[in-house]
């Protein structure tokens, strides 16, 4: 069950002037599923991307990375499920520059103008004939409207699909934002997220592109964790279509480059939450607050010490307010100077821990009434400087095992 | 359930000269437990022991490091279990150092020749005044054949005790060696385990059992994982009573000084394993075992971040050979420089990758004989160098989740 999420409207998502979107069935795992997804982008669309730190990252990691270094203007973006084509060596290469070539050439354009990205098993044959035997029905069905359509193509254990958008106004003109999102397990992003895909019609020159892209990261998909496993597939793509009447934003310091970034901000952080939101298993979302570190990546460190302990994840699931699991944590973090006795502790407003010690006001009835909330946050006062962090998380319950015993049977 | 492992004979436990135990029930949290365990050790005997890392660590591990430091010979130790007596601040030193005060009277030495032990939930006030209460019981208890019953009364969410003992030849002498331990969860120790401790009749000479008991830890405590938590309570205390009849050890690098070390290094290696075999719902006991690398810290995080990842350890609890998740542990254990495609993976003695993809004679019911085994064994080739290096974990179950949900109620 998801936490306070909800499946998007197809209303409510801004089409993307110079974005199309086609889904269809190519059986990649299973039958009767839409396991494949392109974007269809028109010439003129700048595009950068993030992608996983993991050094087994998958094949169409590689190429995608090979692709945007290539200079040449990427035209559209494939997308399966089921396979996620990382563990596959020189064959896995092969295979996924394959499924570029066919698209490509139904396109009409280079194969390095072609993004792909896969998501599912590790290990395993992508089987390439399949997916470009469905490529013919994805272009056919490519329409603006179809992001909603985009977010159920791209799921693999998600629960629900993942898309937001939002408008600003950027030098006279309104500009839109829409962006979808997948997860739901293997999700301790670095640099990006299992799968995240914006487009704005904003103008945005190529080279602040890069820019862009990674500070949406760093404040959104680099702030969530599921269960501290970094997928070997996390992409996270963004598309400026250029459309828009405005003149091209060439600095984010400028005015209209923070009015974009912050909108679109707000737009990926929903979408990296949303990932939380309906993480495998989760029964409850956590925001993760550390302040008064000396640095941020102090802070940082003590924020996902405690979102990945089991036992505070467990104690989550459970309403137990054995919150002196939470201190642990903060101690095993990584701090090597930390003085215990500086250290405060809420959750929510209740007070619980104070210079290291158990706050004597603090009754394990408040305590008790904040844990049974669906959403929590828990606040560590570091008292060692002026930096602080946040890291989004979700509870790890029975059915996160079950989930992860049996998602490939 | 326990894998492999069974209750000690009380009989096959060698007695160790000069260590008289006695246990009784204090209901520190719950009446009629044996919660209360004493050591008590005659004079002239050498104590080493080392700590958790955790900067949170608990009140008894701050006040046994001092009590140790002081150079006053250690003459009992005392260990309670229902709560850890960590996140206390000032008024768990407080009660700790009360617990000693007690004890130290009814022995007519100094407090300082006392170290206090505790294991359990964090963040409570200790109970001071029933463990007060309990030590008469307990010290009219103290015999030297009361091993197993020390075993029994320090477990919390263990579901069997933990000793083993051996008997080594040391310069002409019979030398015994007997040792106790327990986890069961918030097990990743750093520097130590949750509670540990080995005694023998031994002569070793004071200067050299701190290197003796860091040895020992790094070998045996320092290379299991339960859960990935750091305790705030890990302790590993060696006690060498010096009755044997040999000359003394003065160096680790002797003849004499090896065959104890080996000796007592087999036996602290027996008890952490039984930590991991009566794991909180441990139903797999899996060596993970890291070659090829250039170094044994890069061997050692790869081993720490494969044991680690939910992924793999539900994969094992559901027989699932879905290893494609080790390949991702792997490239995402901080190796910077790793190439994938020098990286082998064996699963026991099935072939699963070869060179970072999928071993094209790789079947998967090979894979899924192995996987249903009750001990596996993970071996990663990195292909970089000659280092290696060993992890001991188990899997990740429901049972995991029950116990952690419940474990206060």
């Amino acid at each position: 069950m998801p936490v306070n999420l909800v499946a998007p409207v197809a209303a409510d998502l801004h089409p993307i002037a110079g974005v199309r979107i086609g889904v269809a069935e190519a059986g990649v795992r299973k039958a009767n599923r839409k396991d494949l997804t392109v974007f269809l982008l028109d010439a003129g669309a700048s595009v950068a991307g993030v992608f996983t730190q993991n050094r087994f990252c998958a094949a169409p990691v590689q190429i995608s990375r090979d692709h945007l270094a290539s200079g040449q203007p990427i035209r559209a973006m494939l997308i399966n499920t089921g396979n996620a084509n990382a563990g596959t060596g020189a064959d896995g290469l092969a295979r996924a520059r394959a499924t570029c070539v066919a698209l490509a050439r139904q396109l009409s354009v280079a194969p390095e103008q072609i993004l792909p990205f896969s998501t599912g098993v590790i290990m395993e044959p992508l089987p390439n004939d399949r997916i470009e035997a469905g490529l013919p029905a994805a272009i056919a069905d490519a329409q603006p409207g179809h992001w909603a359509r985009a977010a159920e193509g791209i799921m693999t254990t998600d629960t629900l699909p993942k898309a937001f958008s939002a408008q600003v106004p950027i030098g006279g003109a309104t500009v839109s934002i829409t962006g979808i999102s997948k997860g739901a397990g293997m999700i301790r992003p670095n640099m990006a997220t299992m799968l995240g895909f914006m487009a704005t019609d904003a103008c945005v020159a190529p080279a602040v592109m890069q820019q862009l892209a990674r500070e949406l990261a760093d404040g959104s998909f680099n702030r969530v964790t599921i269960d501290g496993d970094t997928s070997t597939n996390d992409s996270f793509v963004v598309v400026a279509t250029n459309k828009a009447a405005h003149a091209p934003i060439t600095s984010l310091a400028s005015a209209e480059g923070q009015a974009l970034k912050a909108a679109m901000l707000a737009v990926s952080q929903k979408l990296a939450q949303a990932i939380v939101r309906d993480g495998e298993g989760a029964t409850k979302f956590i925001t993760v607050q550390v302040e008064g570190g000396k640095t941020g990546e102090e802070c940082r460190k003590v924020a996902y010490a405690i979102a990945h302990s089991p036992l505070v994840k467990t104690a989550f699931y459970a309403s137990d307010p054995n919150l002196g699991r939470i201190l642990a944590a903060v101690g095993y973090a990584g701090i090597d100077d930390l003085d215990q006795t500086g250290i405060d502790l809420y959750l929510d407003d209740v007070h619980v821990a104070i210079q290291g010690g158990r706050n004597p006001a603090y009754r394990e009835e408040d305590g008790q009434r904040v844990m049974k909330q669906s959403e929590i946050t828990v606040r560590v006062l570091l008292g060692r400087g002026e930096a602080s962090d946040t890291v989004w998380t979700c509870d790890f319950s029975h059915e996160y095992v079950t989930i992860n015993a049996d998602y490939r049977s």
